[in-house]
C-alpha cells in the first residue's frame, strides 16, 4: 500500500463529522487516525471556517439575535465575514447548564467520538465542573473540544500583535499555523491597534476556541492608565468580545488588595501583565479589585453566551526564587472561591497556574489547585523549571509542562523560544506548539490514558522495520523528520534501505535483532525456551549457514 | 561597571587552577563564576590542550613509560601530538585506589574547588563507589571532573563519524564545540575509517574525559562480522585505546546468553549496537558473552591506567512499549554483579541506563539501579518520554533526563534533534548540549543542590531590573538570547530600555511592580503592614501625584 497522510472525517452519528489525520501505512496495517486540530488550511481567509454548530444551537433554541454593541470597522474586516448581529441566550445556554439538565449536547457527542469516550461520561464531567467545553454560541465554526484531566491533555498557543510590531494578517496566519501543528485553543493577546478587528478575523477562521485577556483591550480604552479603569469599561469590553465569539476570558479576579504587599519582597514581584495592572489599580484606589467585588455580574452576563472563565493567576511566580510562595497560593485559594460562585451560574471555569517552578515543587501546585478549586480544570503556563536558558524556554518549560500534565493539569499553555526576549514569529510558534504537543502526549502516556500509546507503538514498529515513509508520516512533524533524514541520506533508495546513516549498513542493531528473531522463528523455538532446548547444535548450524 | 564575560581561573591552592566563566554584572554586584568545561577554544588543534595533570601523576609515582602497542599513522596525526610511548601503572593507579588509601589526590582537590565541596568528601564518595573521576593517566590534558549524584549533574555529548559520512577535522571541532557549550565528557563513537587517529586528535585537544565503545573498533578488525570477534581482539583494542588516553569504556558485559531470547517479543528488539553485536555473537556460538566470562581480565588491565567501566545496557528498551521489561532489569542486575567485581580491583564503575521510558516508569529505573548496583553512578541516555516526535528527541528526552537526574542519575547522555534520523551536525550538537544543560540544571535545582539556584536568581534579578546585557551574559547561550532579543528590538537603546517587545512600553508588568515597590519603600510601609495601616489616605496622594 502507498503510505500517505490524509485529512478526513469519521462519522460520529447524527451528522457529526470528526476531523482526523489518517495515516495509511505501507505494510497494510489498519490506518492510524490521529486527533486533528487543523481545521481548514490554505483556503481564502475571507471565506472563514465552515459553520459546524449553528444547527445544534438552533435546535436547542432559547437564543435571540441582537444588534451588536460594536461591529468591526469597514475596510478592516472583509464584508463576507462582517456580522452586525450576535446571538444571546434568553437564559443560560452553557454546556454546564445542559449537563446539569441531563442533556447530552451535540457538542458532547462530538467530543465523545473525538476522544473515544462515552458521551454520558463527557456530560458527567462537565456537570461535575471537572471538565469544560469552551464554545461561545457566537463561534459556530468551532470543532468542539474538551479541557479536563480525564481527557487528552490539551495545549494552548498564544498569538497577538503588540504595540511594537505585527499586523492582522500575520495574526490570522499564526492562528492557522498554530492549529496546523496541534494547538487545541488559541489565545489572542493582542494589545496594539485594530485589536477588535484582529480578533474577529481570527475567530471567523478558527476551528478552535479563542481565549482572550479582556483587560488588555480595556486598557486601550483608558490610554494605558490602570488607575482609570472602571468596571463599566471592563464590562463593555466583555460584551463586545462575547458578541464576537470569544470562548474563554482570562480574568484576574483573585488578585486581592491584601495579597499585593506580599509580593514586594519577591525577586521578580508581579510578572503577570493582568496581575500588575489590577494590583496598581487596587493600590491607587485602595479598594478591593472590582473584578472580585463584581464577579457575579460577569457570571450573569457570560452564562448567556456560554463563555468560560479562565481565572487568571496574576500573582504567579516569575522566577524559581518566587515559586510556591504565600501570595501565589493565597490567590489560588481565592480562585477556588470564585470557581464555586461561577458554578452557581452554570458558568464553566478553569484555573490558570504558573509559571516558574522547580521540578520538586510542581506537584504541590496540582494538589492544592484540586483541593482549593474543587477539581476544576487546571491550565498552566509551562512551568519553566529553570531561569538560566532564555532562548530555550520552550524546553525549560516543556519539562515542567509534561510533569504538571502527568500530575493532572488539563491544558498546557505553550512557551516559545522567544519567551522573555521578543515576539514569536512563525517558526517560534511552531517550535512552541511542537514542544507542547510532546509534553502533552508524554503526560497522557504517563497517565496511561486509554489508547494513547498506540501512536508510539505504530511509529516504533515502523522504525524497527525500516518503514521510513511510515515513520515520517506518523511523526508529530513529518516535514522536519523527512528533512533531517534526507540531510544525511538524500536519495529515495535510502528510504527503503534496511539501515540508516547513524550506524551505516554493517553495524545496524535493528537488522541484527531481526536476524535473531528470524532465526528463532525459523527454528520454531519459543523465545523463552530458546536457551533451554540445547541450542548448541543449532548454533553450529547457524554459524555455518551465514556463509551461504 | 561594564557588563562582560571572561574565561578565567580561580585558585584552588597547591597550584591548582579551576576554570570558570566569570560574569561581570552592570549593577556592580559580585561577579558570578559559572562552571566551565570549555578548555581552550580557537587555538591551533596541532598544539593540543594544555597539560594539567602530569606533575600530579609524576609526584604520585608508580608509573612507567612503555612503547605503545599501536601509534597513530604518520600523516594522519600531526608530529606535535604524535606520541610513541604511554604510561602504565606498576600497580593500581586508580582514583578509587588512592581514595581507599585515604589519599586526597590533586584531582580530588581540583574537583572539590570546582564543585565547592570538601576535598575529603570527594575522596569518601570515590572510596564508596558512589562517584567516579574518569581520567586515564595517558590523558593529562583533563581538567578533572566527577560523576556522582552528590555532585552537579553532568552531561555527555556523543560525537563520531560513521561509515557514511564526516572527517577527522569535523570530529575534533565537534568535541571543542560540545565542550564550549558545556559537555562534561565526550564519547567518541566513530565507526569508520581512521578510527584510531580520529580518537587521538580528539584526546590531545580535549579538556574533558573521553569515553568510547571499544567494540566498534574491534568490529572493524573483524570486518564487521560479529561471530568472528574474540576476546583477544577485544583486549588488544582496549589496550590500544588505554595507551591513547581513553578515560572510560562502554562494555556490554551484562548481555547474557539467557537474556537474549527474552527480547524476541519486544516491539523494537535490541536497539543498542553493542548489545545486538554481543547478542549475535552469543547466539552464533551458543556461549556466554566473553565480556562477562573474562571480565576480571579487563579489570586487571584497566586498573593500571585508571580507566573506568561504563557498563553498557545492551538490552535497553528502544521504545515506550518495551520500557522496564524483564530483559532490561535482568541485565541491570548483572551490571550490579559486575560493578562489585570491578571494585575488587579498585576500578571505577558507572552503569548505563535507558533509553525510552514513559514518565511514570522513570523513577523505578533509578531505584533499581541504586539497589542492584550498590549506588554506583547511573548514566542514562535520555530517556525519551515518547516516540512520536522524531526531529525533536532532544526535547522528548530532555524531559526524561531532567526527571531521572532529579531522581539521582549522575550523568545524562545527550540526544540531538537528529536521533533516529541522521548524523548530528554542528548545530545539532549544540541543540543537544543546551537541552541537556537545561535538564541537568533543572535536576540540580530540584535536588536543592547547594548554591545551584544562585545562577537562576542572578538572571531573574537582571531580568526584573531590565539589565539586558547581564541577562544575556548570564544565559546558558548568550548568543541566542541576544539574537532573539535583537530580532524584535535591534537598537542598542533597546538594551537599556525599561520595557521589551513583548508588551511594549505601556503595559510592562515589571515596570508596574517596580512602581508598587518604590511606592511601598517611599512611604516606609513594611510590605506586611501596607494594608493594615490604613492606606486610603496614601492612595489618594498617589493618585494625585501620578499626573506630576
Amino acid at each position: 500500500m502507498e503510505p500517505r497522510v490524509e485529512k478526513t472525517h469519521i462519522d460520529g452519528g447524527d451528522g457529526i463529522r470528526i476531523p482526523v489525520r489518517r495515516v495509511y501505512l505501507s505494510n497494510g496495517d489498519t490506518p492510524l487516525d490521529l486527533y486533528d486540530t487543523s481545521g481548514t488550511q490554505g483556503t481564502d481567509v475571507r471565506e472563514g471556517a465552515p459553520d459546524v454548530r449553528t444547527p445544534w444551537i438552533e435546535k436547542r433554541g432559547g437564543v435571540e439575535e441582537h444588534e451588536r454593541s460594536k461591529a468591526p470597522a469597514e475596510g478592516l474586516m472583509p464584508e463576507s465575514l462582517r456580522r452586525r448581529t450576535a446571538l444571546r441566550g434568553k437564559e443560560s445556554v452553557t454546556q454546564m447548564y445542559y449537563a446539569r439538565q441531563g442533556v447530552v449536547t451535540e457538542e458532547m457527542k462530538f467530543i465523545a467520538a473525538r476522544e473515544k469516550m462515552d458521551a454520558e461520561f463527557v456530560r458527567s464531567e462537565v456537570e461535575r465542573g471537572r471538565a469544560i467545553i469552551p464554545l461561545n454560541i457566537n463561534h459556530p465554526e468551532i470543532e468542539p473540544m474538551i479541557i479536563g484531566r480525564n481527557f487528552l491533555t490539551k495545549i494552548n498557543a498564544n498569538i497577538g500583535n503588540s504595540a511594537v510590531s505585527s499586523s492582522i494578517d500575520d495574526e490570522v496566519e499564526k492562528m492557522r499555523w498554530a492549529t496546523q501543528w496541534g494547538a487545541d485553543t488559541v489565545m489572542d493577546l493582542s494589545t496594539g491597534k485594530n485589536i477588535h478587528e484582529t480578533r474577529e478575523w481570527i475567530i471567523r477562521n478558527s476551528p478552535v476556541p479563542i481565549g482572550t485577556v479582556p483587560l488588555y483591550q480595556a486598557m486601550e480604552k483608558v490610554d494605558g492608565v490602570p488607575e482609570d479603569l472602571t468596571f463599566d469599561i471592563f464590562m463593555e469590553t466583555l460584551i463586545e468580545q462575547a458578541e464576537q465569539g470569544v470562548s474563554y476570558f482570562t480574568i484576574h479576579a483573585a488578585v486581592l488588595l491584601r495579597y499585593i504587599p506580599m509580593t514586594a519582597d519577591r525577586v521578580t514581584g508581579i510578572v503577570s501583565r493582568g496581575g500588575s495592572i489590577m494590583a496598581k489599580w487596587c493600590l491607587a484606589h485602595h479598594q478591593e479589585n472590582f473584578l472580585y467585588t463584581r464577579f457575579r455580574e460577569m457570571c450573569e452576563m457570560m452564562r448567556h453566551y456560554d463563555i468560560a472563565f479562565s481565572l487568571g493567576d496574576g500573582l504567579r511566580p516569575g522566577s524559581i526564587a518566587d515559586a510556591n510562595d504565600e501570595p501565589q497560593f493565597a490567590e489560588l485559594r481565592t480562585q477556588g472561591e470564585l470557581t464555586k460562585i461561577a458554578w452557581e451560574y452554570d458558568v464553566q471555569v478553569m484555573n490558570e497556574g504558573p509559571g516558574h517552578i522547580p521540578m520538586h515543587q510542581i506537584q504541590e501546585n496540582v494538589t492544592k489547585q484540586m483541593e482549593y478549586c474543587d477539581e476544576a480544570p487546571f491550565y498552566t503556563l509551562g512551568p519553566l523549571t529553570t531561569d538560566i536558558a532564555p532562548g530555550y524556554d520552550h524546553i525549560t518549560s516543556a519539562i515542567g509542562a509534561a510533569m504538571i500534565g502527568w500530575y493532572g493539569t488539563a491544558m498546557l499553555c505553550y512557551v516559545t523560544p522567544k519567551e522573555h526576549l521578543g515576539l514569536p514569529n512563525r517558526d517560534d510558534v511552531k517550535e512552541g506548539v511542537i514542544a507542547y504537543k510532546v509534553a502533552a502526549h508524554a503526560a497522557d502516556l504517563a497517565k496511561q490514558h486509554p489508547g494513547v500509546q498506540e501512536w508510539d507503538d505504530a511509529i516504533s514498529r515502523a522504525r524497527f522495520e525500516f518503514r521510513w515513509e511510515d515513520q515520517f508520516n506518523l511523526s508529530l512533524d513529518p516535514d522536519t523528520a523527512r528533512k533531517y533524514h534526507d540531510e544525511t541520506l538524500p536519495s529515495d533508495g535510502a528510504k527503503v534501505a534496511q539501515f540508516c546513516s547513524m550506524c551505516g549498513p554493517k553495524f545496524c542493531s535493528m537488522r541484527i535483532t531481526q536476524d535473531i528473531r528470524d532465526y528463532a522463528a525459523e527454528h520454531a523455538v519459543a523465545p523463552e525456551d530458546a536457551v533451554a532446548v540445547g541450542m548448541q547444535e543449532k548454533a553450529a548450524e547457524y554459524r555455518d549457514s551465514r556463509s551461504g
